[in-house]
Parts: C-alpha cells; sequence; structure tokens
C-alpha cells in the first residue's frame, strides 16, 4: 500500500464518510475537492491563493504534461511538486481520458493506446507501462492506472470491451510499478516532506523509457547500491547510483534521491450497467489497490442513473479504501455523491466555468457578464466570506470580464473554488458532527 | 491646494529628494512608482498582491475607464476607490495622451479634442472642463489637466502650438474645479480616509455633465445646504442636497457625500525645446497647481535628452510642489530622474514587458521563452527577494509561458512590480540615509 486511509466518521443512515489520507506530501481531509491544474497550474491561482483557498490536493493531467513540457523535464528539475512550488499532495490522471476524449485517439490495441499531439500532430503511444512510468516521472503521491473511457453512448459490447481491457491494463500498470518499486508497508510510507520534496526518480534516466514507437518491452530496473540517508527511509525507494551526499551537498543531492512509490489507484469502469460494473470492481479487487476511481461516469447519462451508479459500484468497493469519483461535478453533485459512499472528487468545473464567468453562489449560478450586474455593488454571493466576496463587487467583475481582463477570471476562479472547497469542508464538519443527514437536506432546498 | 506635500529629505549633490505626499486615501512616501491600471485593473494582480507589494499609489486611465464601464457608472457605485476595492490612493490621466496616441484623434480645436472608441469607433469630444468631470466622477486623488500631445518627431511650430493650447487648457481645467469645489486649506485636505472612502460626488449627478456633444458651456454649481456630518470637513468639499444621515444610515449615507476636492496637476510641455518647457512651465506656474507633470518626454528622443530636459525643467518648477514625469521609464531612469528632481513615476513598462515575459533582473533582462530556461531551476533573480522567487524556477515560468497558462504573466508581472517598486524603495531609503550618490554609482555600474 502506497498510502494510508483512515475512516474517522461514517453517515449511520446513508454512505457517506469522513477520513483522512496518509500521502507523503501530506494529509488529506476527505471527502476532498481536487481543483484541476491541468498544465502543472489551476489556471489563474498563484499557489499560494490555492493554500489560502485551504486546497488541500491538486489534480494534474499527464497527457498534457508529458507532451509540454515533457515529463523528463519535470523529472530532470525535481518532479511535479518542486516543478510547480507545490509542496502538498498532487494526483495525476494516466492520461487515458485526454488522450481519449481529446479525438486524437488512433487506435486503441491490445499493448497500449496510440495518440496525436493536440499541440503538433506528432504521433505518441501511452502503455500502461508507460503510463506508470511518466507519472513516476512527474512524482505525484497518487498515480492512476490507464483505462480504457468508451465515449457515451456506447454499445454494450463496446463497454464490455473496455471493461475487459482496462481490467487487464490495471493488472500490468500493477505489476510495473511493483517491479520499479518494492511496496513498503503503510507507516513508512508516512515519509517526511523533507524527503520527498524535490523528487527525482533516478531509475526513470534510462533514455526512451517513453518514446513515441510502440513498445511492450519493460527493462527491469538494474540492481543499485542502496544510499543510506538520516532523512529516509530506503524501503521503497527507488536508489540512484550517485554516492552519499556530503553534509554541504546534502540539500542538493537529496533531489537526486527517490520519493515513496505513490499509490496506486485502478478505474473501475463499465458505463451504467450494473453487471459490467460488478465484473470491472470484482477484476480490480483482486489486484488490490491503494484506492479505486470510478470512470465513465458523468459523460451524459442522465444525472439519476449517475448516482445509481455511483452508489452502486461504491458498494463494491472495500470499506478501507479511498473511492474517487472522477470528473465529477456541480456542487450538488458533491453532496449527493459524498452521501454514496465517494471520498475523492476531481472537476474542472468551478475554474472553467469562473473562466467563462459563471461564478457559483449560495443563490444559484450567477452570470457576471449580464448587464443587470453593472451597477450591482453586492459581492458575487453575499453568504460568501471568501477574499473576493469581502473586497469585489458584482460591478466591478462584471466590468472586468466585459473588459477582458485577466482579474475578471482571477477572481471568478477564486470564487468558485471557495465555493466547492468550502462545501466540502462543511460536508465534512456534518459528518464529523453527526449532521450529515440535516445538511444534506438542506442543499437539496438550494435554488 | 488639494493636497500637501513635505520633503524630508534632499540630496546634497543632485536634485533628488524624499518626502510624503498627503492625499485623501493616505500617504505616499516620495520618490514613488505608480502602476498602471488602465482600465480599473494592473493587469493579471489583485488589489491584495498590489498591497502585498507595497505599491502605494495606482494609476487609472480616464480614457479608458470613461468609455468602459463608464464614469457615470463608477460615480454611481461610489466612485474608483470603491469600485476597484483599492482605498488607497489613485491618480487619474486625463485622458489626452491616449485619445492622441490610440490614434483616435479627429481634431484638436481651441474648445478641446474630438476622438473615436477604440471599442466602438462611437464620437466623443473631451474639453478641459469635461476632462475635469470625468475625473471628478471617478474620484481620483490626483487628477490631471488635459494637455495636448504631439507626436515625436515633431516640429517647432507644432510644440509651439501645444505649448500655448496646453496652458490654456490648463487654465480652464483649474477654473473648472475651483468652481465645483471650493479650495480648502492644506490642513484640511488631510481628511481621514473614513470620509472618502466611496465617494460620490453629488455634484457631478447632473445628467451630461460629460455628453459626446462639443460644448465649451459649464454650469456653475447650483447652491447647496451643507451637510453636518463628524467625519469631514464640509470645507472643500462637493456637498450634498441629501438630509444628514440618522445614525443607523451612516455607513451607506456617507457615500453619498462628497470627498475633499482632487489635486489637480498641471503638465509642462515642450518637447527638448528648453525655451518652449521655460514658457510652458511659467504659464502653468501662475496658475499655481498642487504638482507639476512633466508630459512629451521618452516618447523617442535619445534617452540623454530626456534626461537633460527633465532636469532643466524640474528646475524651473516650484521646490514645495511633487515633480511627475509621464509614461517613464526602465528602472535605470528611475535613479536618472529622481537625480534630477522627479517624485513620481508611472510606466507600463514593468507590467507589460512581464505579459510579453521579460523581466528584470539584478542581471539584466530575462526573455523567459528562451529554450535556455527549459531546465533552469533558479528563481527569475537569484537576488530577488519578492514572493515569486522564493517559490518558483525560470523552468516552470518558462513552461507557463509556453503554455500560454495566465499564471506566467501573474507571476512576472508581480516579479518586475517589485523589481519597480524595491528599486523605488531603495533609492529613498538611500535618500534618507544621505547614501543616495553611492546607490546612483552603484545602479550605474549594474549590467
Amino acid at each position: 500500500m502506497g498510502l494510508r486511509f483512515e475512516i474517522v466518521a461514517e453517515d449511520a443512515t446513508t454512505g457517506a464518510r469522513a477520513g483522512l489520507l496518509h500521502t507523503p506530501h501530506g494529509i488529506v481531509e476527505t471527502p476532498v475537492f481536487m481543483p484541476v491544474g491541468t498544465a502543472g497550474t489551476v489556471k489563474g491561482m498563484t499557489q499560494g491563493q490555492l493554500e489560502e483557498l485551504g486546497v488541500q490536493i491538486l489534480l494534474a493531467n499527464t497527457y498534457h504534461l508529458y507532451l509540454r513540457p515533457g515529463h523528463e523535464i519535470i523529472r530532470e528539475v525535481g518532479g511535479l511538486h518542486r516543478f510547480m512550488g507545490w509542496p502538498h499532495p498532487i494526483l495525476t490522471d494516466s492520461g487515458g481520458f485526454q488522450v481519449m476524449s481529446l479525438k486524437s485517439l488512433g487506435r486503441v490495441t491490445e499493448d497500449g493506446v496510440w495518440f496525436k499531439s493536440h499541440l503538433d500532430g506528432s504521433s505518441h503511444f501511452f502503455s500502461p507501462e508507460h503510463a506508470v512510468e511518466v507519472q513516476l516521472a512527474l512524482g505525484a503521491d497518487i498515480i492512476m492506472t490507464l483505462d480504457e473511457c468508451v465515449e457515451y453512448p456506447y454499445s454494450h459490447e463496446a463497454i464490455h470491451r473496455a471493461v475487459k481491457l482496462t481490467g487487464r491494463w490495471a493488472g500490468r500498470a500493477k505489476e510495473k510499478l511493483s517491479a520499479i518499486s518494492p511496496q513498503p508497508s503503510a507507516s513508512e510510507t508516512q515519509a517526511s516532506e523533507q524527503s520527498s520534496i524535490g523528487n527525482r526518480q533516478s531509475a526513470m534516466r534510462e533514455p526512451s523509457a517513453i518514446s513515441s514507437q510502440p513498445s511492450a518491452s519493460e527493462e527491469p530496473p538494474s540492481p543499485q547500491p542502496p544510499v543510506p540517508s538520516p532523512q529516509q527511509s530506503p524501503i521503497g525507494n527507488r536508489q540512484s547510483s550517485i554516492p552519499a551526499p556530503s553534509p554541504l551537498q546534502s540539500s542538493i543531492v537529496n533531489r537526486q534521491l527517490a520519493i515513496p512509490a505513490p499509490a496506486l489507484f485502478g478505474i473501475v469502469q463499465g458505463g451504467v450497467d450494473r453487471d459490467l460494473r460488478r465484473e470491472s470492481a470484482e477484476g480490480l479487487l483482486e489486484l488490490d489497490f491503494d484506492g479505486y476511481a470510478l470512470g465513465g461516469l458523468s459523460v451524459g447519462e442522465p444525472k439519476a442513473e449517475m448516482y445509481e451508479v455511483a452508489e452502486y459500484t461504491a458498494r463494491l468497493l472495500p470499506r478501507n479504501r479511498p473511492r474517487y469519483l472522477m470528473g465529477v461535478g456541480t456542487p450538488e453533485d458533491l453532496v449527493e455523491c459524498v452521501a454514496r459512499g465517494i471520498d475523492m472528487f476531481d472537476c474542472v468545473m468551478p475554474t472553467r466555468n469562473a473562466r467563462n464567468g459563471c461564478v457559483f453562489t449560495s443563490q444559484g449560478k450567477v452570470i457576471i457578464k449580464n448587464t443587470k450586474y453593472a451597477r450591482d455593488e453586492s459581492p458575487l454571493d453575499p453568504a460568501c466570506g471568501c477574499p473576493v466576496c469581502g473586497r469585489y463587487s458584482r460591478s466591478y467583475i462584471r466590468h472586468l470580464f466585459v473588459a477582458g481582463e485577466m482579474l475578471g477570471a482571477i477572481l471568478a476562479t477564486q470564487h468558485n473554488l471557495h465555493f466547492y472547497i468550502d462545501r466540502m469542508r462543511k460536508i465534512r464538519q456534518s459528518l464529523l458532527f453527526g449532521a450529515f443527514a440535516e445538511f444534506h437536506s438542506r442543499v437539496r432546498a438550494e435554488p
């Protein structure tokens, strides 16, 4: 297990629970919303602003970072945490979803997926093993297995094939990670931040770990001498072949040492077909992942169906592992899906909507460019305690959007992220105080 | 006088001096650099970030705010300070420079200037009086007279005509402001911030104070009963006709009351012709402005000439009034022109260059998109103490620019503004400690 998940409260009548996710870069309180930092940045936010908002963990997209600036560069400068100046937990997706949703798909084969770069049209290939390698180069705390995502609406045949393939790929990803990083015990995964900031996996320095040529071959890790270091446990770390640091060099040389193995999550597919969801979940459970994601939801199916399938699938998964509903959702979805047993969420909605001038408020959505706000001196949400609502009026923010000023997107993003983070904080607090049912019905009554 | 200027230190061998500029929204330490907030925002910066950088006073462009969102809207929502969420000093330009530099000039007449909106091509007219009225609606602490800016290179005839016209316009602007706002004594202009935040000049509520039709007519202010208020001196304030507030209403009703009259600066023109500069300055001195700006410099003339003319002109101006060199300049220019007696500067260079990926450092300019920075883990400027250099690498910021991520512009802007503000802080400190000459030669020796 690459991470430890503690449940600290469970709701009596729903599947909702509050937990603590122990990662190499700190503890994440669940349920949690992860803002999307596609290219290693949550668009428009500084890392300091994210910290002020109480963001605990970011999601970054492997596909985008692989293409630009390239995972090799990120590994060379010490990993994504160091690259971004974000010393807190990070989850990376496998790249599969982008590859398939950006219409860049060339061909899915048993071995992996061919795709074309949306930047320059160049051809690339991701196998399940490559996806692990690229994510190790990025150095996230939680990484995902490559899965096949099928576009909605889908045929039963297509979704069944995707479940089978995703299962086989999950096995290969698990095997790849195990071969590179012997699994530490749970207690050893709670490495100090000092040893893990600036991670640089020397095992990743072989050239062409990822190439644009398809290849299922895996190089077994070459044995390397252990490097003793008082700051970290060698177990579960990929060791560098460079000599032990002298005291003067230690702050630099530590960066050459490895981080604890990341946690690996398997992804349950199966669309809205219960039998396929069960088949997918059972296959992954045999492989014993650190956590389980629910993929292929919120892709166009009716909302009620999404909730039902999320609930059905969550019940198939072990109680003591985190459950991550990928790409979901609206503020309402957060509460509804926590109630159905989900612990982790990510979605571009708060940030993308913000950039389009759509802000979430306690009174519903506000389309800030609307002329009626031109003289509106009230904040975006009079009930909101965020830094934006404490300082700026709708009138001003509307002006910024109309004038195409960056600050419009910045302020709307800050506000929307606060709305999501704050909602999740309230959900968690209601769970800790045994008041989730009450909170749940209050949210349901909102406009 | 709308503001008080105190000189607290003078350099023994140059014209450099350190001062305190007392405005209705706080004291500005001079010499000072004013970041440009064209449309009521310093592009990419939150007001909180500007405060953290130590920005004391912003410049906003009357032309842009007049066109969008419109000065009437800004007046209605309580003035620019309140609109922007910036409770600190603001200076507005007269709009003249933009009108003439945006090639939107239709025609300069004795009465004023016709121009077309760069947004929709609509026709507008600014007279010296209108420029005052619009700026009063915005409610800045320091406002500028409308001047005629001549493009470089210019004929002697053109520049002479501009000097004469600018002089006559300055007189009309002064008269207009005096008619609207009886001049308070210097001590009375140190109004508390409480009384001036949320300024709303009821005198400006007459319809069509600004219209798109040319008109030199001025409506004399209608006499209105004074409204006693413990929070402010009625002298020098434009009084509202609304009744005195009840205690419960006071926080709202105070916004209906007026602010102290802004300080009005005259603008010395004359190109690089000493005689014309003298003629222009002498004309303005007779009118007795709160401060004096140097216009028409850094428009293409050789640098040495700019420095000489700045020095020559500064010497023509009274010691006890602030001197503002408009639109200047490079980090080097700041030191050189402080040495020549300048107290105030504004320039788009730190912010515009930042958005283009050009950052100022102690080692000279860095073009951050350059490939050589792809793996450069050092900060933008290793000698810099700004929040950006404390957290992010060149490698990351280059990536942000290459990927077209907003955060690139944000971080570069924050860094460049810090560079300018920090330079000015050091200049001022060297003046206070009698070490300006030393600082001056150190800067001259820099790359």
